[in-house]
Formats: C-alpha cells, sequence, structure tokens
C-alpha cells in the first residue's frame, strides 16, 4: 500500500522502476527489443536503454510502447508506482 | 469504454490529452501555473507549455508534477486515456 503525502522519489530510481516495467510487459507479451523498437519506429538500441534505466522516454514514446504491446498505458503506470512503492517502503 | 486493438493514435492529439489532464488536475488542486513549476523546480514557462500540448514531457516531469499536485500518477494516466477515448471514438 502506497502512502505518498509529499514524498518525492530520486529520478534513477523511477528510470529504474520505468526499465523494470518495459521489460516486464515486453516479456509478457514475447517481444524482442528489436521488434518492439521496430513496431514502435524507434532506434534499435532505444528500448535496450530504456530498460536498463539509462532513459527517461518522453511520454509520448512511453505511450506508444504501451500500444505496440497492447497494455494500457495506466496499467503500465501503475506497475511503475508499485514498483517504487516496493523499494522505497518506510520500515 | 475504450476499444485499442492496434490502433494507435497521433502524437500531437496525445500531446493535448497530457495537457488537458495537467491543466484539470492543477485546477483541482487549485495550485498556478507557475506555483506548480516552482514545486517541481522546472522553468517558469514549462507547465504552460505542457498545457497548451507543444511540449512533451519526460516520463519523469509528469511523474513528479503528479507527485507535488498528490495525484496519483496512474489516475492522470488513466484521465489521458480517457480524454483520447473521447476524441477518437468510432462512430
Amino acid at each position: 500500500m502506497q502512502r505518498r503525502g509529499r514524498q518525492i522519489q530520486p529520478t534513477d530510481l523511477k528510470e529504474r522502476a520505468i526499465g523494470a516495467v518495459v521489460s516486464e510487459c515486453r516479456g509478457r507479451v514475447g517481444m524482442s527489443q528489436e521488434a518492439l523498437a521496430a513496431n514502435c519506429g524507434f532506434d534499435r538500441t532505444y528500448i535496450s536503454r530504456v530498460e536498463r534505466g539509462i532513459l527517461n522516454p518522453t511520454v509520448i514514446r512511453l505511450w506508444k510502447i504501451s500500444e505496440v504491446l497492447e497494455i494500457p498505458f495506466r496499467h503500465m503506470v501503475s506497475r511503475m508506482e508499485e514498483w517504487l512503492a516496493e523499494r522505497t517502503k518506510k520500515r
């Protein structure tokens, strides 16, 4: 359960959340990084950089990834929030 | 009700969806564009450009906007998908 309040998470952890969820969703659909990039019209290495958490994609690009994977964008974002919450829980 | 399939929406309509939802959420919270930009640590004109649909923000920046407005990111994205679906319905 996520308690947010004014808590702001570091950018690098969010990039990792985005990467983890793109990788997870792509794996579930069974599409290669290269095929996903090609279907989105992105550079061949783009998905790899997003999944490694070293690239902060634009909203439009992540939205397009969700469309190509046929996973609602809100579901991807929900998983990103869960991923982050699991790693920043108060103890 | 949204039927997605392989239907890919044009980028400019998505930028407008992002802008409309940021504006709507900011209005609900009652924060000025300048205050939101300052609280996010963004340039003074950044929020204005996002809301006008002429700037495609990065995922991290939109996520930060949602944190400052204290609205879950997934709720903003859900509204963006609704906004887009309302404007691209089959007749």
